[in-house]
């Protein structure tokens, strides 16, 4: 309410009353006002946020009163559901041209847009990145978000179609790479003990035999299933540096770990970066739907933004606006703290189960969210089964790699689908401690995981 | 509640109340049954919805009661709010490989999206389509869904690139051509009268001198701004049949129109039509960030569902769920009916605006949708201050075009941009009447053209 | 958002934007101030009445950001269901002393409080009433409410313990009496044909028989069951004038019908009306629990409202609030003149019905909303089961009379409980259309009247 | 989803997938069964909660599919912020005779309010209730409670009319007497130290003077502000038993403290309870508008179930349900711990800032809530100012006596009113250590403390 309101209101009520009143509404002013001149610390209540959110709307021209529309696209939203749960928010985000470009019909979520890709630049910086780094947050999930990647290389870097792709077992992943029109050279990891790391030798190998200016970047990815490490990105950094080829960097989770973060900030220092993919939900614990896309060359970014034609959904830019804002940087902070807490909870009880049942835990110590369990005393043809067994009883997120799987995804064959590698003998179960993970899932996970292997004991 | 729960009730409360309560609530499973064995036909009350929803987000993993999560995506949600918005769901659509596939850990939202697909085909028949037609909902907006489109064209085409176009004036649709990584030929509206018509000769042209072989697919566009008109697409359909090209169907807000969708299934059966792309947005009043790809050839559309790599945002789908669920088949078409009539109470009031102050209605009668009103009396180099008059009264979706705008999008040159032709000679101001339009809309603007024209009546 | 803020946001989004965005929030904060000085009369969207709910509960102190509670009563709210069901208000209304008090803590709850009384003003005046008349919300629903009143007038009039009372068959008005420590004389209602009216003479004769000084009030009632009419209240008004004893009409459902409003505004001109009760779920179509006591004496509503020890509820006060700006004037007038039209629907189909059976409408000219079916050829002993019979088929609000039903209630004896008389000799069932009935309720009870006596046509 | 309806989805998603997410909707249900045969203890989460909630509103009438509701209260509601804020219930609780009796109308709302009783009597013993003892919640506060406990008293023991009070001084209290229709006897509390007390001999005293047969109760308080302490409430229900008088107890705020409630246990072990009235809001965290009456004799609080006439408000009911869902005992458990914790804290603060600036804490170690500050070395006449300070510095809930008001309240006079007594000579300033106060509250308390008392340091 208004001054003049405030002066109305104390007609009715007494002054001193109102007087109290207008100064706590004058803080919730000024936190908004601090918003918008980026001061954000501390998360704030859900009170706060729905107002804010209800302020912005009222900026997005279907909740003017006397709005008239005579256009083809008006917002205009026919259950009231629908219009509540996007908080009268209807014109998504973007213009014809580019994604992050203001929509005239629709200030409010366009300052929703841009408050959004700036919160997310805050939240690299806490996680190590002391370069610039530019964000835009797309209605996208992972692959698609690579893809994107990909188009606005292209459009930049003509000719150039062959991707080198360190060999990480995510279907999307890899069927990005043809969905952008690309056509994708596997390097195979190597073992290191039980991990498997980057062949550097191997990617440089291959650039050198299809020639840089055919290959439009080298793909490697941080996030990934152990055994398999966080790729070598410093060491690929300079190569793509020396070679003056784009490096691309699925991050899909790892934007919640500080050490992969560090390790992107030291390869953007000793070599090439030139974007960064990384999701939402993995991340930041918001429903799937939406990457963020970084970059450390705004130029670039831009690119990335003018490829996506036409408006697109708001929903995860929401998402994120509001979870943003109801963490702070110091609710994040505490999320990923506790999830290092959780992993090391997590290591220690499942080689404890697996030491009862004559297994060990493989050794991958530049994987810091998932582990993996030797399952090589089982049968291999009932491991699945333990899989199963395990999805019936609602654990979910673990995986049984039987080392069996033979798979040909856009007509590249993979032996041993899942492992990341053609030639892995341990078969194994993989675990993840991510953002979020409570003490509950861990115990829950450690009981049926005894009643299962139980006989084996 | 189950029965045994009823049982429990009936000794809390008397046996009689309990009895008329189950039976009212065995009309609520019935409805939901019913859904399920595919009768639907009067919209649902919002407790109906919400009910059916909650009962589907039950499904998921992420709120099953016990449920531990391991992975490195749980569909953990950090803000109660952002939860509450939807519903509870979090997983998202669709598997790694492919949108359409069921999620292990979200039976719920699979079922709910396979029934909204249902929907959709339900849709399109109530609308006019008679032949056996596929959907799937994407949320992606028009632009990304037409990339998609074409990303499935080639990777059963290899070697064709070419897209001809029938030139349509907006951004995203041409910006989508090389989205997709393809090279677009355009060919120039035809003037008719007012009406600006499709160029079947200068497509046919084009075919034979790019080789059909070497064409991905020529688009046509539906509904766009008067004077152009829908293209000829049960001749440009003739064509793509007879050179066996495929041809893709920019239908961004034609599903809301029968006759539109008359024709399609005309061209079908007379020609040849691979893909049709609807904006959910335009045509089903939900917020930005959908669409609806459509093809008669179930194949085809799998191979589009397969295209997509990754996991993708379940909020459209839910949005159109919510909506189709609230609306019916007997509110849809009650929508559409009132939008036909809006239509013509808006041109008649239009018409006598353009008389008041010398102009008229440009005559576009293969466009159901917009309308265009000349403004050849105005000094040309006014006219866009008319377009900003009307922004600033929260007039909205109307374009003025003033035919001097020369534009280069992609390496391609458009002179008159917005007029979807290279050499229109009036300039003019569009308006569409869209679906939801009301009579509130049409007084509103009415009201505001006269005071804005007023001067040179 | 203040003016600080929309210039920071002009710097993130282009000022043009921010500049339309900032007017349609004028509008807003017009449309509140409007209300402030007392200008309603269309209804309000669901928009603005949640952002004017959460302005308002931002000046509690409970919403207060850095407010610190060291009482025992500080409007925590444990569970966040509760808090957004409540839009975040806590505090109830009044104070210790007096409901109608300003809150210290509470200045948004307490100004809600105030609009809604004068919002309640407004529709009394709209309903018919020209003398001023105050009115006070109180979170009781009728039965209760009359306890306050007749508390109000005992507190004003020591020694008088006596009600007289018309007597209508509805068992919390006449438990009011005595649970405000009052002893009741019953005065029969009288026959004149069908219908049942007030036996002025009657009531005289026990003023005079009791001692006017002893007299608290006599108690009438306006909206009842056909065949009983609204009482006599302008006679009654007189006889109260002249004996100078208070005159408490209950008028729980009456305020939606203006005929009995201006038998009212009649009363006050002629006589004497002390109080007014009337039901906010039966007049407002909100959930139960409040009732309006109005009065044109703002001293004894005064009285009223300091009777009542400690705070109360705002949870009905919140819904009345809502409700009236949801409906505004016109909104409320739609519903009372579409009341009347059902009225005469539902009569004329009962009508038909009751011919078919040989059973007729009773003759109730002055009970604007009930009216009443004969059951005179079905065996006396049966007719319970067609009451029942309609309730396992989900008719609700029938009630069948076979006037075999005599009754000790509060130690007073009454015969043919349910008709408000001793000696009526026709059965009947009753129904009403009430404000808000449907055709489809009228529809479906005439297919189950028809199925249920069926065999008797 | 029923059974058919799970198959039926089994035909649209892999069985398995089915069959897991139907495992899981079963411990839902069973869930409620728990409930339903009085299985509780640990809280629920909000989905549980809503769902519950959502089944129980589908068993009342209004909700029916096809109801047709022909009564004059059929529970519609006109506004959709109304329904969905009172998750669609509307019939409220009661039936026109009695409160605590089903409604045909509500099986749901009836449900809900016997569940919501049963977890009352449940709280009961938590809180160190051994013996058996009813409880209903009514949607009154705590002064109209008392006053309907009053009613019930009365309906039982006619010609008693006096109601012996142990003074306290919260108005709503005192003036529920003159409310309930009685003539209070004021017995000022005796002064032990800093402490007040009850004066046991002199409550002995009236109870001969009037003459026991006229005495309707004894009223004693437990929870109260320091330095009054808890009512000897054991002594008194001795006398009270010895005498054949009810004894009152008011408990508005002692539910949440273990201590009250055992000497409320002792209490009636030794002597005479007959009822206890607690507020909701002020121990459960709800808004206000309920209060808990409890009895250790059925058939009095059916007595006082009896005496509300009609139906009452379900939303205070409601609120009450999900807070004790949510919490469920463990959690209530945990917030009474957490309190005793904070009620030490705030004693060390406050103790320390009282000695910087020469005051001390007044001992009253018999009030286990509240605690009270000394203020003898300001001037008496600026003692108000530091209240006002402290309210437009958001500290609500301290208050400053500073023994100067006189008061007169229902032709009552008090001197020093706030004290409860009329002789005290230190004036004070008291804060409480509520259920729900957090650290954070006390620290900025003693920040804003040392502000405005810092210059007298």
């Amino acid at each position: 309410m208004n001054e003049k309101c405030m002066e109305l209101a104390a007609q009715l009520v007494p002054k001193t009353f109102v007087k109290v009143a207008k100064d706590a509404s004058h803080s919730r002013e000024k936190q908004i006002e601090n918003l918008l001149i980026h001061v954000r610390k501390e998360g704030w209540d859900d009170i706060s946020i729905e107002l804010l959110l209800s302020q912005l709307a009222l900026m997005d021209s279907n909740n003017f009163m006397g709005n008239c529309g005579l256009g083809e696209r008006e917002a205009r939203v026919a259950s009231s559901l629908v219009a509540r749960r996007h908080y009268n928010f209807g014109h998504g985000i973007g213009r014809s041209g580019d994604l992050n470009e203001p929509q005239p019909k629709a200030a409010g979520s366009s300052l929703m847009y841009k408050l959004t890709n700036r919160f997310l630049e805050d939240l690299f910086k806490l996680m190590g990145i002391q370069s610039t780094v530019r964000c835009i947050l797309v209605p996208l999930a992972t692959g698609m978000s690579l893809v994107l990647s990909m188009m606005a290389l292209k459009s930049s870097r003509p000719g150039a179609d062959v991707v080198i792709w360190s060999r990480i077992d995510q279907k999307s992943c890899f069927k990005s790479i043809s969905s952008a029109g690309c056509r994708a050279i596997v390097v195979d990891t190597k073992r290191n003990g039980d991990q498997l790391e980057t062949d550097v030798e191997g990617i440089l190998k291959k650039i050198k035999e299809v020639g840089a200016n055919k290959v439009l970047c080298v793909m490697t990815t941080t996030a990934c299933f152990a055994p398999r490490a966080c790729d070598n990105i410093e060491e690929v950094a300079k190569l793509c540096k020396q070679f003056d080829v784009p490096h691309l960097i699925n991050n899909a989770y790892g934007l919640q770990d500080k050490s992969v973060m560090c390790r992107i900030q030291k390869a953007q220092r000793v070599g090439r970066v030139d974007l960064l993919v990384q999701s939402t939900d993995k991340n930041l614990m918001v429903p799937v739907g939406g990457a963020i896309i970084a970059s450390f060359d705004e130029d670039l970014l831009q690119t990335v933004s003018k490829c996506y034609p036409g408006r697109a959904s708001g929903s995860p830019i929401m998402d994120v606006f509001i979870t943003l804002l109801h963490l702070g940087k110091s609710g994040y902070l505490k999320l990923v703290e506790e999830r290092v807490e959780k992993f090391k909870l997590l290591s220690e009880k499942l080689r404890e189960i697996a030491a009862g049942i004559g297994e060990r835990l493989l050794e991958s110590p530049q994987n810091p969210i998932s582990m993996a369990m030797s399952m090589s005393k089982l049968p291999a043809d009932e491991l699945r089964s333990y899989g199963a067994k395990l999805y019936i009883r609602s654990v979910s997120g673990t995986r049984v790699i039987d080392l069996m799987e033979h798979k040909i995804i856009c007509g590249q064959e993979f032996k041993s689908w899942g492992s990341s590698t053609n030639d892995y003998d341990v078969p194994y179960m993989t675990a993840a401690a991510a953002i979020g993970v409570t003490d509950d899932d861990i115990d829950l996970f450690m009981k049926r995981m005894k009643k299962i292997f139980g006989k084996n004991q």
